[in-house]
């Protein structure tokens, strides 16, 4: 059944209905598409269109409908419908007769179908800001336990200065927490009714559009018609954020990949997130945090997809617009999906808290603690670098440690050097002489994970 | 059944498995796998790893595989596989026992599924260019009949030479022609075997690679195991070409979009290539080639995920590519298709022949004609360039066409003119008087035309 | 001069600093560097690493450093300086000597260069918004002397239903809003300073964070300095907000390019925003609104190169980042630039308010009202609509008007029509008829411009 | 001064001036363009426009141009001409007076662009190809250095099995190979004249398109004017191969940047491509290859933004093309640069030969090698992979390695075992024993060396 037909003598073309046909993708609107005829319908009593039975004889058609596709005895058929909107009316015509008829007073597919998608839009932003939140509680709990065990920190993947594992973790529980702004701030945009805009130019009936709002929970209404039709900000605006919030879980991925090779060996994945191989029997490989990185690039091209969308169409609805619905729903599901893969891999790796100790003790990775340590003297910092920068090369030539260099061997680069300066050289005390905010020092990593337990509070847990 | 896990101690958790699994998608590669599997066994039988009798227990089992998952009998369960290679394996081992273990020898998933998706891109190339010569086709019949009907030829969409319907439709038989040079490109690309390179560094096995490369119809081999294992260029290629075929495609869908506006007017689109509104009783909408346009950003979309998939993997294969798959299968079917849609199009809408013949009549779009003029005597063509501008600035103060201009206005301008000026505001005279190689000179087109039927020849009919 | 070398025994290839430097883009904060350093250069005075009289050296030579170069006087050598952060330091150790060696104490380029990028943000957030609101301003004025003059409103580019041409236009004031919201939410994430992060984990030296911050004028400090050093988020988003700016002006230039040409004919556009071509003389293009539509790909092309660039990259900083910065100054000043160009096409473009009078007069366009009219005599609307569509086809096929058919012909489709049907056939009528908040009606239309221009208020003229 | 105006009263307004002229970019045209002009004014002569006084006249003109700006003693000004083109006749004007009016008949700056533009892109198309060949001829010399240098191959960043740098190398080779046949193809699609296809529909004056095409050296025509006006094709086809070799080198790139860690310590890079830290004084970063990583960023983004910008453009020319040409110029000049760099990284770094080699003795990577020495005792595959599995985890749990194992505990995984299955725990062996065609076998790596070297022959070297 087709919307629309009094004007047209023929059908649509086969290759034409499958090509322009939605319903495979757009059924996810079902239950949003029931409410927002339930709100309209509701509305339409009020200004008097439906009579009360009227109104009630569709509510309970559409409420049938709807428990017989959650218990799936009614499914629309693939090549019947062009979607789920014309599926359902269609569906209600065959319940309850000619008062289907009524329901679409006023409204317009672009009015509708854009309601849904907002409708949508606003839960599953609450869906994810609950993902990231239990992600970040899993990331503070694991920090908790680890404010003393240290790695290097890398700058262009060479070993910087030490840090902790859990000064390394709140790193991502701060990008998390953009993440987290980002969908507030997609919440409100999504918050706004197009309900009662029609077509493109509102209507000539008295639709009551702050009725339906409220009663569909939305904060506020769109206010120009021809806008509230065309406009995909949200969506865009939806999938940006998907987009860069996998770019956070893809550095997240790339960490546990070159942790977890053989050379680096910081951590060792679980078998419940590790694949192996079809051919070497030895292979324990961390597919999880590949597939987390590669679905990213998935992300990123929907969000290209989105915007070269809009690009130059102009107003109002153009049938392009269907294109918005699959970036948005995969994108959703795929930032969702891997945020739980990223707390999953958190739950199933096992740290080697020692790797790194022996290897770290007297390296280079002390120099700029050298340097400030010259600085502390009144050497001038550039001065001091560029001593310390001499020191290194001198122990790459002699095969020296820098904590085995003797004073008199350090005398021959400054006279300010003197016993004190041996201190400097463990790794425990290194972290601890940080003491700018924001530092690894470990007393502040505590405070600042007291801090995330008081925002993240009692985030309920996730499911896939 | 997975292919690995003697060292395992435990399983994939779920959540992880659906995030890994492919068998969602990577069934189109069913048919592929089954013959790359026939042609490994074969060469297994010929180095002796298999004896005939395990061979034929195979070959039999694969086809009897096949045969059941045509006719529907078998399908390989969602949450039972990661992917339809495993999926085949297992029902090969419940069909033949244990020989099928042995038909894994030698080689790994991951030359098994590139030399599967080598297979299925080499197909799928070939239906392409055969699609787009079909669209050549219609587009070459269609311009034959209309080689005299002149429309304004556009530049920045302002009215600028008048040309003919014919050759602004031989202008997408032009674009189509690339397009079937980059898939015959991407099929020589496509045309290597990798089977044989194992999981990226051969066998110790004497696997003869030439032999299966010959049996699947392979013109090469891959000469690098670590490449031919990490390589996904030749789908980068198709994808990239679907994104310049849909390039094309979207620009003749904006001309259609354009000229079925009540204010073109130039064509009308068939009922069957028309959608209507579920509001607004009188529409007739343009959704297909709205589609079409739109889709284009699907394509492109895929292209760029592609690309940024790959950026920075450290050889060789690592889990990102299994997103390599959907992009291709994607692209590719929705190339396909929008190749069969503008087939529909063209052969569902009517052209309103006459619709510019008035308006074009003494209008400015004989301008560059009139200055060519002018060279003609001699005028140097800066100079006539300027005194046509002036022409045109002195018609639009007067409100005057310029084929109303009197031989006295026009010598104000300039006194090289003389009666025979007035022959060139002729539509007809002017397509004809266009000389050059490329032109719109109805007789240069016919040429083009009988061009194209020879090289199109007979291209078969495409279906979706 | 390098910043580094002491452990170096040679230096960087030339190829290598050419590929390496970044000082031809860089020069652009130029201003946020200098005001970046005497804020530390306040902290270190502060803290005692700084002598008052040393303190007063360093902001002396800064100063003139910062006179000499907006004077043009000292320019930095491209091949002499890799960029503009060391040529400043180098040029102040000419000027001051070894004092302005204490200045990079407990500083970073990676802390110092984001930290400039900040203040770079937050500068031209807060240009873009007042651009912003200076296009919405120009859009409004045109609005208030518009709100009667008729033009078809689209939907699939087909003639829908007749809206007012200040109604279209305020769709974009709606635009424009939510990217003032964009912005501010950008201005917001840019708002932290990271300065005293030092490479990666702070320092050992007790940096007054709060003192630089506050000095700099920043609302907040970021809390992870790891996080801080290797977050592009805001720029991320900045380029985002760009992009969805530009699809926006896209759209308008879309309709521009249509409006004024000879078909649509709606617009002329004045000189001062028209080109012509060098060989047809008549030509007059809209060609600004060709590249505002060409620009937004180059800016579409910028948002997906940042997100590109930062998947998969480990913490922290890595040199990758140096690509953030061409993207975010050219697409900043693209979408600035483009404002400005809405603006000046808006201020000079003629309307031709009686295009459509004539045309539209009982054209299809009134068949939603005709269908509405059905309603409000109790048929249903789905009924109505199929009516409504067999009355446009009965007259497409015997070419007649709606408003021609006699209430005889009316009754053949449906016995509830009488006379008063024919009062909605009337241009001006149909408007006032829409009676929906978020419709065309003249008076919501007025109601909404004297809302815009309290929330515009006195936007200051932007500048080019 | 510009190229056309007779129609215009006022001019360009400033803002629009600068929005819209590409003389800052595309005065890297100019050799092409005064090619084009001289082969224009040449046919002019042939065809009896011009008389061999005004031809030479023309001729000496440019050629005193082309002198004068080679040699910085002409510099067009940016805001006096709106591009190069209109530059070099305003030029002309003033050197040879009215004659100058003569050069741009018959042509329009839509066919003398992309003219230029094709001479262009053939001409790097070559730059690049050598630059490829170089590349490949630096690769292939230090393959034949290493073929029996042993390092782990990896998939998923995890040992896989022992292969050679050479062999890895050569997987380089090939990636570089496809590039090269990309840019062939790149050039033959750049190779057709479009000179004489005027604005859109060729002209009246009879231009001899095959003088203007052989004098420039191209292979044939464009066939349609129309197309080849609006044709951009083989930018986004050129564009797309800079892509493509961009990720092959960011392959290459994250490799080196890993390889060079403290962790793989497997490479040390020379100062010569090295940075340091402004802050860290002992740092050596691999700036250089992250760089590389990075840029790739930005072409990708390019070829979006091309591809972007031809979405849904109407034929023919439209301004909006204007913006193709920046991409097309930056990513050829990245790749080449990038193509530089990776051979400058290659000639500057200092493999450890011994690396791996103890830790690789007996370790895992041998597992595949233990499983096909049970194969070949007719020991099904699956079932050998089984066993090998177990036993990989029995050494795991009691902290063996491999060739730890006694004959009786490996027989208590499968009888088959015998003193002979020893000798496959060594590396050279292991790499000898590898006998399928494109395998690490030494003996096969040093044939594929010997046959690259004839494919490359003598590249000479590039420049950057």
């Amino acid at each position: 059944m087709k919307l629309w037909g009094g004007r047209f003598t023929s059908g649509l073309n086969d290759t034409a209905l499958k090509y322009s046909s939605s319903i495979e993708f757009d059924s996810l609107l079902f239950d949003e598409d029931i409410a927002g005829s339930i709100a309209h319908a509701s509305m339409l009593k009020k200004i008097g269109i439906l009579k009360e039975s009227e109104y009630k004889q569709i509510v309970d058609g559409l409420d049938t409908i709807s428990y017989e596709y959650s218990e799936g005895k009614w499914k629309p058929g693939k090549n019947e419908f062009e979607d789920i909107h014309s599926a359902i009316e269609s569906k209600l015509t065959s319940c309850i007769g000619d008062t289907a008829g009524k329901l679409h007073t006023g409204r317009s597919r672009n009015d509708q179908v854009i309601t849904d998608v907002r409708l949508w839009a606003k839960k599953h932003s609450l869906l994810i800001m609950q993902a990231i939140r239990q992600t970040q509680s899993v990331l503070v709990a694991l920090a908790a336990d680890t404010t003393e065990v240290i790695m290097p920190g890398y700058t262009h993947m060479q070993q910087a200065q030490p840090v902790s594992f859990a000064f390394h973790l709140l790193a991502y529980v701060e990008m998390l927490e953009r993440d987290y702004k980002r969908f507030a701030f997609v919440f409100g945009e999504s918050d706004q009714s197009p309900l009662g805009s029609g077509a493109l130019a509102g209507s000539t009936i008295p639709l009551d559009r702050y009725h339906t709002a409220e009663t569909l929970g939305f904060a506020s209404i769109a206010k120009n018609a021809l806008d509230a039709v065309s406009d995909r900000d949200f969506i865009i605006d939806f999938v940006h954020s998907c987009s860069v919030g996998m770019l956070h879980l893809s550095r997240f991925a790339e960490e546990i990949i070159i942790w977890s090779s053989q050379e680096w060996n910081f951590i060792k994945l679980g078998d419940a997130v590790s694949t192996g191989s079809s051919l070497m029997p030895q292979k324990k490989n961390p597919d999880l945090a590949e597939l987390l990185r590669g679905k990213t690039a998935r992300v990123l091209g929907q969000d290209m997809a989105l915007k070269t969308l809009i690009k130059g169409l102009p107003l109002s609805y153009n049938r392009d617009l269907q294109e918005d619905k699959e970036p948005l729903f995969n994108s959703a599901q795929t930032y969702y999906d891997s945020l739980c893969v990223v707390q999953l891999i958190l739950q199933n790796c096992s740290l080697q808290p020692d790797r790194f100790s022996k290897e770290l003790e007297g390296s280079f990775i002390f120099s700029t603690d050298l340097a400030d340590w010259l600085v502390l003297q009144d050497v001038p910092f550039r001065k001091a670098h560029h001593i310390v920068g001499e020191i290194v090369r001198y122990c790459e030539k002699n095969n020296k440690k820098m904590n085995q260099l003797t004073l008199t061997e350090l005398h021959t680069f400054d006279p300010h050097f003197n016993e004190s300066v041996f201190a400097i050289f463990n790794l425990a005390a290194s972290l601890k002489r940080k003491i700018t905010v924001g530092s690894p020092n470990p007393d502040l990593v505590k405070k600042e994970i007291a801090g995330w337990n008081k925002i993240i509070g009692d985030a309920p847990a996730t499911k896939s």
